[in-house]
């Protein structure tokens, strides 16, 4: 009997470990799901006569590589840095690895040991980083295929609401993924390639070099430069291409509105505030202006530009900053100050349905043509449990899982999922649960 | 015979050295110096029958041992990062410690061992940390004495330069200290207390909330505000003021010209420019700015609002920024670029004058009336070697070790040059030296 551990039981993990446990009746496997929370395990795993749900801390390694022992296969949902260690215990003890996460330089590092084992350590196998590399690959080598040459590279995947969710929230966002992550979004200086000039953009920058997305039959949304994309330029192998981008969606108006909070420089935990527990909301944002005798909203206002009617503080003010409410934090970072007055609007309810929208324009020399490829992939979420987040990060790595455990993926060492014979069947298959691109040709010249 | 050791003979060491020099003919004392490059501590001794110059590095334990024990009193001149290390073995030897670096936690921890070993470890008794605390204590102390109440305190200092040096260069600035220091100044995140209200000022904010400053007799300047000016109301002990901000003082215009440089993003040190030895300034300026049909001077004001023929612009084409000139290095961060431009213009020449402009002002209520008191200090440099700078940072540091070896301080433990039994006979000496505070009260209500 065959083996699956998932550490972590979080906000990512329900479509994953509901998939698994599918696949577990199926083929006979057993599915143990650890948390620091053993009742988010247990939620998880329910009654399921194949699942199990056990008490986890990466923290006790005794205890780490027991649990560890007993599995053929890891799932690591945990935070990025702990995977480190996770991979220490699975080559000690023989064991693939599978996470969503981006493959770090100490991941890198085990690539050779992990080979001499037999062993598969699979990364960035989740939506962003995942889908994104894995329709991208399979469309860039579909043009490859055919003796195209790619010219430029763009790419933006959002995690956003759908269109029937919260109309009055002007942002068209909630927290569907780690809210501390939202909030510090940004920080450090995105690299990208831009028609031949190495661009670099710093936090104060990034939001208002914005790129305008169309996504047919959704609307209009708005990209951000990732941190790194030149990295991905030898990942893909584009050796001579002109542009590379990576990037961050957002619905319209958002990324101006977040510019505020930028501009202030609220986003910032690198320091604890002075006096949280007297503040309010208003008092905190006051925090980050100049004095003046004008109200708060019109020295802000003054200060970036805006009007004071326009869509940024129409956004800031629903999310109730200028409110007279008492933050109730009694020690914060601003960062955290900023994450918990959002989360007081921006908190999936119950009912709420979420949306993740993921966007690639390519264009390539196809002969004495210039071709654009437009391609999206619109995935919606059916509640607040089971979000297009949940679904979109946790079933490439339950299938990839799946394969894994069927003998069907013959890749060893520190591997991302950009090689056809693992991004062919992890794709057709999430096409098979209506998650799949949309293309569109046009020859531009 | 009583020995002095000087650490470090860079830039800030002349008019130290000088002074001790001359103080040790006086004394029959013996001062050595030294530095990682011996030449440079050779250059400061000269031929002096009380001097002496060795080679010195911190990283040899053993023999910076050797060093250390035949001194009576050290003045470490070395990187504030490295105070701790020179502090502990004066610890263990036994030894009197002086430096003109703002006092770091490590440092604050060794109070109570140096106070019962009957050791004085003084800090920030150079000029900005230094000359500002002591005049400002003078001050603070003069209006307790005569049972005035502070209520707001603000204190910049700048080291520019002479009216007569370099007209042309728009800036009225050089490089007189660490020209990384210059570069990366501001980054972090300002904070201090005006009008009874914490403010936090970001990076990205810092150079356009600038408090205008008349020296009389010398000009316009603009100030903008350090890192933590709020820890110095428990120093000061001025628990009720309603204002305390302490900052750095420019010449007027430099700060909104540089704050271009802080927008594009271009004095950060946190990742390596690509391809830096075909970079041109122009080109390491284009990576900055998006692409675009419009010239990149034009693309620049055009983000930022600003005119090409205006200040800011006037400042940046006069440092080069925009010429084609090759950057001529091999592997940089982006602020290592900057200061690689920028010392190309603001390299101080051999007969440039620099200048220390330090101003304070404090109001406090005088019974049933609120007074103003403004006072500042000018102190110009001789030439490029014995700099303002150098005096200013040199001479508190020189005099303090005088009346240290004299028998005269009595003050052990980690100290800073806050108390009347410190400050008063330095303030006195560097009076007598021309380096003094003019003073100027006014009635305000």
């Amino acid at each position: 009997m065959k083996t699956i551990l998932v550490l972590g039981a979080g906000r990512s993990s329900s479509a994953l470990i509901t998939y698994l446990l599918q696949q577990a009746e199926r083929h006979a496997w057993h599915v143990i799901v650890g948390d620091l929370s053993i009742d988010a395990a247990r939620d998880r795993v329910g009654q399921h006569a194949h699942g199990e749900a056990i008490y986890f801390t990466i923290e006790d390694e005794v205890q780490s590589r027991e649990r560890i022992a007993v599995a053929d296969c890891v799932i690591s949902l945990l935070p990025a840095f702990l995977h480190p260690t996770v991979a220490k215990i699975c080559l000690d003890l023989g064991k693939h690895l599978l996470t969503a996460s981006y493959v770090s330089e100490d991941m890198k590092k085990l690539h050779e040991q992990a080979k001499a084992k037999d062993l598969l350590f699979l990364n960035e196998c989740g939506l962003d980083p995942g889908i994104d590399h894995m329709s991208a690959m399979q469309l860039l080598d579909h043009i490859k295929e055919k003796g195209g040459k790619l010219l430029t590279f763009e790419s933006y995947t959002g995690g956003l609401i759908a269109p029937e969710t919260d109309p009055a929230n002007p942002w068209r966002y909630k927290f569907t993924w780690n809210a501390r992550n939202v909030v510090m979004a940004g920080h450090g200086t995105a690299k990208f390639l831009e028609n031949g000039q190495f661009k670099y953009v710093p936090y104060q920058q990034l939001f208002t070099r914005t790129t305008p997305v169309q996504v047919p039959g959704y609307g209009a949304y708005e990209g951000y430069a990732n941190r790194d994309s030149l990295q991905y330029i030898d990942t893909y192998g584009l050796r001579d291409i002109k542009t590379m981008v990576r990037g961050t969606l957002r619905n319209e108006g958002y990324c101006s509105a977040w510019n505020v909070l930028v501009q202030l420089g609220c986003c910032d935990e690198s320091y604890e505030l002075e006096k949280v527990s007297e503040m309010t909301h208003r008092s905190f944002i006051e925090s980050y202006v100049s004095s003046g005798t004008d109200s708060l909203e019109a020295r802000i206002c003054h200060k970036l530009g805006l009007s004071e009617h326009g869509e940024e503080m129409k956004r800031l003010i629903w999310s109730g900053f200028f409110s007279n409410e008492k933050i109730g934090l009694s020690k914060a970072t601003p960062a955290l100050v900023v994450e918990h007055i959002l989360s007081k609007r921006w908190k999936l309810q119950p009912e709420d349905k979420d949306m993740i929208v993921m966007w690639h324009r390519f264009t390539y020399q196809d002969g004495k043509q210039v071709k654009e490829v437009q391609a999206s992939l619109v995935a919606k979420g059916d509640d607040a449990i089971y979000t297009a987040m949940a679904k979109t990060v946790g079933l490439p790595l339950a299938i990839a899982a799946r394969h894994l455990l069927l003998g069907n993926l013959k890749e060893r060492g520190v591997c991302l999922p950009i090689t056809k014979t693992l991004y062919e069947p992890i794709l057709l298959e999430l096409a098979s649960l209506g998650i799949r691109m949309q293309e569109q040709e046009t020859i531009l010249s």
